[in-house]
């Protein structure tokens, strides 16, 4: 089901995307779709959740290495996985249905968990302060990806990708590498 | 024209917005609105420029009160104003319409127009040094007010408009006021 859905975005992008063709492409009835999924963007932002690689926790050995990573990862799916292109019409469809939203919001965690885990982590072993703002940190690395892509639409560069990740440790007092002072 | 299109969109969202319906509305002939926008979408696109009050040039006195009072009003812009509702379905858009997107693009430069002239203030000043990526400053603090709106879809506190603009600063090299060493 979400197979011949994904099959179908891979192929045709958001155009030829309705629970119609999915169920004609799958041979499942449209009630038992409508059963699982209440809607067309619910099924999108289901299929368009597995398309984008769900990211392993990293393991480089400190807190830097392992940011970088996942915000490099994220960078290159960002500009070249179709799921990039198809998720401004999830959010579109988001801002006037308060469920999808809530699903929206959801999947969105599920794909910062990463992130999530390796802050955890560092806070245990003491290479950040307990009382780091989790969700913050996180939009601080995020936020200045997501923006170029979808906002300024400049391309992400692997430069930029370590200033805006130097900034956040930075500002979360756990940079690892000595610094001069200002 | 362009209020007609405003009006609509503030009245009924973007559900009963086209260009039939601004051409009834307006009476002008469908084929005179075509002529200056190509699509609904360049259209919406234009409309919503003009609903997004474009932030002044501010003088605090200094680089961090004007960020700080240009990101607040980006911020409550987005939490308040209909515009920041209509904006993904734009994005989405632009998505799969090059066109589209450099108009797009073009906007958002529009709408970052201030923090560009503080910035390029404060580095005849001598307040950020002349060698500063202009871009790259204001992606790291629209970005992350972005992230929180349409992505995580979490309130932006002040305090947090406030992390965001103090680590910009800090990256950037200049934080105004003495901070304690790391």
């Amino acid at each position: 089901m979400l197979a011949a859905a994904y099959e179908m975005l891979s192929e045709a992008g958001l155009g030829g995307f309705s629970i119609d063709a999915v169920s004609r492409r799958s041979g499942v009835a449209k009630m038992t779709i409508y059963r699982h999924w209440p809607s067309r963007a619910a099924l999108l932002l289901d299929a368009c959740s597995r398309m984008a690689t769900p990211a392993e926790v990293p393991a480089t050995g400190d807190l830097r290495g392992d940011i970088l990573q996942l915000a490099s990862g994220v960078a290159r799916q960002m500009q070249s996985k179709r799921w990039s292109s198809l998720l401004p019409s999830i959010i579109d469809a988001a801002e006037r249905d308060p469920e999808l939203a809530a699903l929206h919001a959801r999947q969105n965690a599920a794909v910062t968990a990463a992130f999530r885990a390796v802050i955890d982590r560092a806070k245990s072993s003491g290479e950040l302060p307990d009382g780091v703002d989790t969700t913050a940190m996180i939009a601080m690395v995020m936020g200045p990806l997501v923006y170029r892509r979808w906002f300024s639409r400049e391309t992400i560069e692997p430069a930029f990708v370590e200033t805006v990740v130097d900034n956040a440790l930075r500002t979360f007092r756990a940079v690892p590498v000595a610094r001069p002072k200002d």
